[in-house]
């Protein structure tokens, strides 16, 4: 637990299952101004079984939220050009508002082909080259889902960006550099960090909000953070059945002013961005 | 004059001219290997003073390298659709490998719709959300010129850059964030630093190399530099016709182990790279 500065308990452990629900609520609202029934399609190629379980959640989400759903599912050995032919039929699919390639993909498909010959308008999971330059030159466009989950998380808490010095400590596609452009945009002086930063601990001790999104157990521990710093937990590492986040959170929580936990934190907005994705890829369309 | 760890005399003045001298005969045994000549378009809007004497600038470099060189000067009051219509169909020109739109434009045309139908296999300018979008997912694509002028500058004086704390002070998407994302690539350690950052002399302080475009006369002061940081400078502020940049030069060069001075440092290499993008886009759109 944590006091703010007139000594007020403040609540650290910031609840992403809680916010998920609330934002949920408010999409329903969102989509019954819509005038079609919003649509999404999951292109799979194989069997990976945490795919299964990954696209089985997008799914009861969707179907919850009223959404059309359809699931692609290719075999292993489906050539790029059956790939790209389905894609370009549901790039033209007036149902299909939002469309995502599910990785892994087999070493024989090219995912930067494939993942750019979805339409920018439908690119829900915001991996387009068309979308991550929109992110960076601070244009409106679509967006990861976990980045925008972690600033939806920050934003309900009422915590200050501009100014405020982040480190974002990972520089992937979907998380690290999405979040960190996020932040720039939202005026944070960002520091991103990765396997080859040195010193890293100095410079998460100066930070005011750190993001870890490195996926090793516990690698951000007690003594790299400063008091009352804030700390977004994108890490979801398994062990013996059980998952643990890239930061220590029992030794963390003491410290921080917030802290997300794994499970229940960042993860349970992802897919909620997701559909809020498919509404808002309507939305730009319907503007072209 | 700066010295090594091993008490030797450093050359501490970047040269910006000497270094795209070189570059320029590499280029030129480069051109001899293209079985066509290549070709620059420059569209200009209106009749601005500093625009003019660029594009006199780049058509002189053009010609002497033997390019098919074309200036499309379109009248203030020319129609977003007129505008479009010639690009593409220099997009569509064989003779054309490259093509740029010289800003500012006036406030009737969406700079934004404009810069993004020039063909990404052609924007030598390195502005549309595609090559936007490439630069930061780290896959080879056309790169604006004033930060690629920036890494040869750097990787010309073999300063290293895996591991380096760097501090980019200026966002915009035309040097700030692109110089960001490159170096981000080459495994440095980047900062972000804007007009909304707060306590920037102790983040530079830190920084082993500095890279300062914010376009205010001796910005960064030699109390914001620790000894033996590298200083890029890109501010080019003209004041009763002379040039200063946004570095104290006369303060920092003994303080620095290397810094670019203005004018001569980065300046000299953006011309030079625009027709290296022009040569480097040819060399793309034949792998299509």
């Amino acid at each position: 637990m944590c006091y703010n500065k007139d000594g007020e308990v403040k609540m650290a452990i910031i609840d992403g299952k809680e916010l998920r629900k609330k934002k949920l609520e408010e999409l329903k609202e969102r989509i019954k101004g819509t005038k079609k029934q919003l649509g999404l399609a999951v292109v799979q190629v194989g069997h990976d079984e945490a795919s299964n379980v990954y696209i089985k959640q997008k799914e009861k989400l969707a179907l919850e939220l009223g959404y059309y759903f359809i699931h692609k599912n290719f075999e292993e050995n489906v050539t790029q050009e059956e790939l790209i032919k389905e894609l370009n039929i549901l790039n033209n699919d007036d149902k299909v508002d939002g469309i995502i390639v599910q990785m892994p993909l087999p070493h024989h498909l090219d995912a930067s082909v494939i993942q750019n010959t979805i339409s920018p308008l439908k690119d829900v999971d915001g991996l387009t080259y068309v979308n991550a330059g929109k992110l960076i030159q601070n244009v409106d466009g679509l967006v990861p889902c976990t980045p925008k989950g972690i600033i939806d998380l920050l934003d309900e808490h009422e915590i200050a960006l501009e100014g405020t010095n982040v480190v974002v400590i990972g520089r992937s596609i979907l998380v690290g550099k999405p979040i960190a452009n996020l932040l720039v945009n939202r005026n944070a002086t960002v520091v991103l960090c990765h396997s080859k930063t040195k010193n890293i601990a100095e410079i998460t001790k100066n930070a005011d909000i750190i993001i870890v999104a490195v996926g090793k157990k516990h690698y951000l521990t007690a003594d790299m953070v400063k008091k009352d710093a804030v700390v977004i937990d994108v890490g979801i590492n398994r062990e013996n059945g059980k998952l643990y986040g890239d930061a220590d959170f029992d030794n963390l929580k003491d410290i921080c002013s917030y802290i997300t936990p794994v499970p229940g934190g960042v993860g349970p907005m992802t897919v909620y961005e997701l559909m809020n994705n498919v509404h808002l890829a309507y939305t730009l369309r319907k503007k072209k």
